[in-house]
């Protein structure tokens, strides 16, 4: 997508041939930093430290964390030692060890010389093939918006959307926000409402970054209110993204998901879920019963971010100050609030039955 | 309540017999400033700072701003003006105009020797009738506590708020928090949840700020954290302030209301609303369709308010630098949703006949 104007993906390789870029976005959307990694080092650092962040983002960028370590070393101790240190950067993300792994058994069957040339082509197919699962994502999505504005000819289309799941998460045009970005692309007249996100601000820190520099027409919101606009027609649709949907169509995502999806169904408006198929765990039947929710940081809560007047970067508690808080991170929204999901082969519904239809293979 | 365990209301005569305290609320929860208004002017100027703030506590401060400008100019003249100028300093504050009637009517009828201590004596019954509501609001809710209890014998009962309605807000004991108070007063094992309450963060910086003054245990949330804790069974009721409520049971309060509303109901939980019969407006019937909801300033979504570690107090912004933003400050929750109201003359369904049967006379 669009910064503006100039088009990025969220990780790339120099002209050099050999190193990589991506943005600190743990400096986001205050500057907007692009990092040189040039080695195995590096590029660990950045996924330990969350300047790269999101589960398909992560998995590109640790697979040209391979390429960059086979750079240095191609033989075998090397190789296996490096990736095994790549793996552990961050402890819960599937698409890391999956593009490790990967990238590995590639690499064991290719003769030391060829290892680098290899290396690298095989990053960048995992970085091209996420594109185009992203980009089918975008194409399943979009008669969804289409469809919104026929419904109300020569008026804007109205999505409401929580958290991040845009071209920063993922290498280029997200998942949730991917249909948006295709719609705004093909000239269809649409806002989006930003939930703000709380308690890491995703929503009002990346999504509105994002969209502000593609040039899609959007406003942030305090979390609280997304309710209230669909009482007013204020929403045609939502669109979010997931961390991982049951075998059964439950929707776990970040936290206040759930709460949009309630005010969807009470107001009769569509809630739809992008959802590439590698984030379905076939092996959970009950969302609410069976997905673990990670209790992260009382001070995510208690404590925000945010730059002053004078330009500085800093932290304020905003809560009074002797008392506790929690952080349930994510929650889990009932199969029967979701309208459908959208994959990279297509919608279906949020069910079991759906699911096993659409992806014979996995189900 | 109490404050590290001394009695306090919001509002006070000095010892010395006519000047009157009030705490600087802009301060909480980082200092807590006792002022001093010793003439109508300084009266005037807490209001309209929104140093006192809520309907029933910007009440009793403008009876005994009239009172102090008796004290210094017992005229009728200036007992026109100066009533005049404090009904002006917010602008659609019922209570205020109400307190402000009531002084004047009382003192028109009063010789101009009498006016002084008839003044202060008025103010104080406006004072005292409301501590008198609020806590028959306690002793109306504090069953629904007593029973959840009782449903789950030697457990806490957890109690969701959202917003701030507590005494900072009456004269002492609050609406929504008067029943906890009580409950907690009489023994009752209970904590409360605390929706920080975004935009403003009334729930993370002044409810949170009173319940642990006067030692209820209680936990900070995210507003998107309540349908999480619903869903596994961390809540047992959920009892919420409000604005204005129509003759037919529509709720309309702080933004964010509506979504607790619908979590409650798709988890069978109690969502009971305290309602002083002030705040019913008999004159609308249809809360969505007629209630104005006002349209607050976007900075107060884009920019937050929080203390440093260094102990300054600073405003930092959290949205992405050129995002608009949007800050309804309102939503209105049907009634259909709401379990019941909690008036100072008992509880009743949100429905046009049950409040009719209750208040006969207003109906």
């Amino acid at each position: 997508m669009k910064i503006d104007g100039t088009p990025y993906r969220s990780v790339w390789v120099n002209q050099d041939g050999w190193s990589v870029h991506v943005f600190d976005q743990t400096k986001l959307p205050w500057s907007v930093d692009i990092l040189r990694l040039t080695d195995v080092a590096s590029a660990a650092h950045a996924i330990r430290s969350m300047q790269v962040r999101g589960a398909p983002l992560i998995g590109a960028v640790a697979a040209y964390g391979v390429a960059l370590a086979v750079r240095a070393d191609a033989s075998s101790d090397a190789l296996e030692r490096d990736a095994a240190m790549l793996a552990e950067t961050r402890p819960t993300a599937v698409n890391l060890r999956w593009a490790v792994e990967r990238m590995l058994t590639r690499l064991r069957n290719t003769p030391q010389s060829e290892r680098r040339r290899v290396a690298y082509a095989e990053a960048a197919a995992i970085a091209d093939e996420d594109v185009a699962q992203s980009k089918a994502i975008a194409e399943h999505g979009l008669p969804l918006i289409r469809e919104a504005g026929e419904r109300k000819p020569g008026e804007t289309v109205n999505v409401l959307t929580h958290c991040n799941a845009g071209w920063l998460a993922t290498v280029d045009w997200g998942t949730a926000l991917a249909p948006i970005y295709l719609a705004h692309d093909r000239g269809i007249a649409l806002h989006v409402w930003v939930d703000e996100t709380r308690p890491r601000n995703q929503g009002a820190a990346l999504t509105a970054w994002e969209l502000g520099k593609h040039g899609v027409p959007h406003t942030v919101v305090a979390d609280n209110a997304g309710g209230h606009l669909m009482q007013h027609g204020e929403v045609d649709l939502v669109i979010v993204g997931t961390d991982r949907v049951t075998r059964t169509g439950d929707v776990a995502n970040k936290i206040g998901t759930y709460l949009k999806a309630l005010a969807a169904k009470d107001n009769g408006l569509p809630f739809w879920v992008a959802c590439p198929s590698s984030t379905i765990d076939w092996s959970v039947r009950d969302g609410v019963a069976e997905i673990p929710i990670e209790a992260r940081s009382a001070a995510e809560v208690t404590d925000v971010t945010g730059r002053t007047a004078g330009g500085e970067v800093v932290t304020v508690r905003v809560a009074s100050p002797d008392s506790a808080a929690a952080n349930p991170a994510f929650d889990v929204t009932p199969a029967r609030l979701v309208t459908g999901l959208i994959t990279e082969r297509g919608r279906c519904a949020a069910t079991a039955a759906d699911l096993a239809t659409l992806f014979p293979d996995l189900a």
